[in-house]
């Protein structure tokens, strides 16, 4: 059986052919250019692949993914020049006539965590996965499914409490300034320390600032969702930083719910390499397949 | 039909008989004393009606709601004097071969809340319920369902960004100190003020300080939940208040994401006199009848 996966990012597209067992059989990206190019590569790409039974897209947003919707199907206001109202799904139907399941880049990838962490027998029903990186986001998984009644979550924008140390800083977020984006995403190291994060050891304190503002975002995804689990991925997190977001963690939790080992809570991806959402795409293609 | 409902406070019982209709029939209420003499009577008053289908309980916590646990249907660690550890489903059933459901007091409401509003014509799969009283708590429904894989939601303990004007004011939680609840629960007007809440008018600036904090809690449950709509109750709580908190939520989100007219979107319960958990208990009760 092959099954489709577009993960749509605003700077490249990862396109996969995969099977049933989630396992990758090919796979091609190529740059983020204007959506008639991008978009033309990307049917260029699966038309090789005649037996293809079902296609998943994890799309950067914001979209439209409410069913009932005229603009279901679409990438809406986004800031990157030429997407916005972008009719991705719409597209992709005039060129195949197969399932084509719609969700954003990080709900992707958080049924990729999901369905990888089935296949290790953990038994849960919901994970939440957050990426940091040039921007933060999350994706969710309750009961199974995904949530949202009026849209996607945005749990990048949240306001938390400012870390002592912190206070002069005054975020980059362009809409909120300091919500978690503005006090996290991977620019703030520029905007801290006018370096790149890569070049911040961990010793640096404001890994520990960060951990501070990680953690309440931890914290209040816990208490909202109580998930099974939490996965962090995106280019600034590390191991070595989670177990920072751990501890600051636990202090702030003050053992008020019970969340198991937290090192079994707040984990790193389970699929390597930013490979989330291609396989969380297979199993969406497949759940498509068999509506 | 009849259905029976169990609010189960901290400081008082409510128990009602009602229909499929959600109309209440009869309805008593006695004060929290032991589990022993609280349940007795509960099961007195109930055994009066020989025709009962089902029973709802929603009860004050934290409670065990997983289905799997051996505690299921027990009020676990709570600081209330006599009630850690107490067998409240277990003793139903004891007394009634009937089916039982079994979820928090802020589930139940939420639950009422989201039964009216479904009655009143509103198309929406998703509602979060916040009481603000002498505790802060929230239940949530999202796609038709409670969440929570490890438990039920604390929502009243999430960190928030602190007023400018309210940096030495510690909060009042044991746990957190200035968590949500430790900020806008009932009693912080005698922390603050040493006055009680129904003593401060509405001029003074305290409520717009609780009213920053109370819309940053809707922003964050707004996007990590993306719901319908966000239901405010307990004391604290009046339209005159929920003015404040839409004014102070418009400036935090910058039209970050669109939640509709803000007058429908966070709003007082429709069920009035607190009685939403009750009609959610007869929705629930009729549910697990229909199992």
């Amino acid at each position: 059986m092959l099954l489709g996966s577009v993960e749509a990012g605003g700077t490249k597209f990862v396109c996969a052919v995969g099977n049933e067992d989630y396992r990758i059989l090919d796979i091609t990206n190529f740059p983020t250019t204007t959506p008639a190019e991008t978009l033309k590569k990307t049917i260029d790409y699966f038309k090789q692949f005649k037996d293809l039974q079902a296609i998943s897209v994890s799309s950067f947003g914001p979209i439209e993914l409410r069913q009932n919707s005229p603009k279901y199907g679409y990438i809406t206001n986004t800031p990157k020049v030429g997407w916005a109202d972008t009719d991705f799904v719409g597209r992709l139907k005039q060129a195949f006539d197969l399932p084509i399941h719609w969700t954003t880049d990080v709900n992707g990838s958080a049924y990729g965590e999901y369905v990888m962490a089935t296949l290790f027998n953990e038994k849960i029903n919901s994970l939440v996965y957050y990426t940091i990186g040039t921007g933060v986001g999350a994706g969710a998984i309750v009961n199974g499914d995904f949530i949202g009644d009026m849209g996607h979550p945005e749990m990048g924008h949240v306001r938390l409490k400012r870390h002592p140390d912190d206070l002069n800083f005054k975020g980059i977020c362009p809409y909120h300034g300091d919500c978690l984006e503005g006090l996290v995403s991977g620019p703030t190291f520029k905007a801290r320390l006018n370096k790149s994060g890569k070049d911040v050891p961990l010793t640096d304190h404001v890994w520990d600032i960060m951990a501070y503002y990680v953690a309440q975002a931890a914290i209040q995804v816990t208490l909202m969702l109580r998930p099974a689990k939490i996965v962090f991925g995106g280019g600034v997190v590390s191991e070595a930083f989670l177990q920072k977001v751990r501890s600051q963690f636990a202090d702030l939790m003050n053992n008020y719910v019970d969340v198991g080992d937290l090192n079994n809570y707040i984990v790193m991806p389970l699929v390597k390499n930013n490979g989330s959402a291609t396989v969380g795409n297979f199993a969406l293609a497949l759940k498509e397949f068999n509506k």
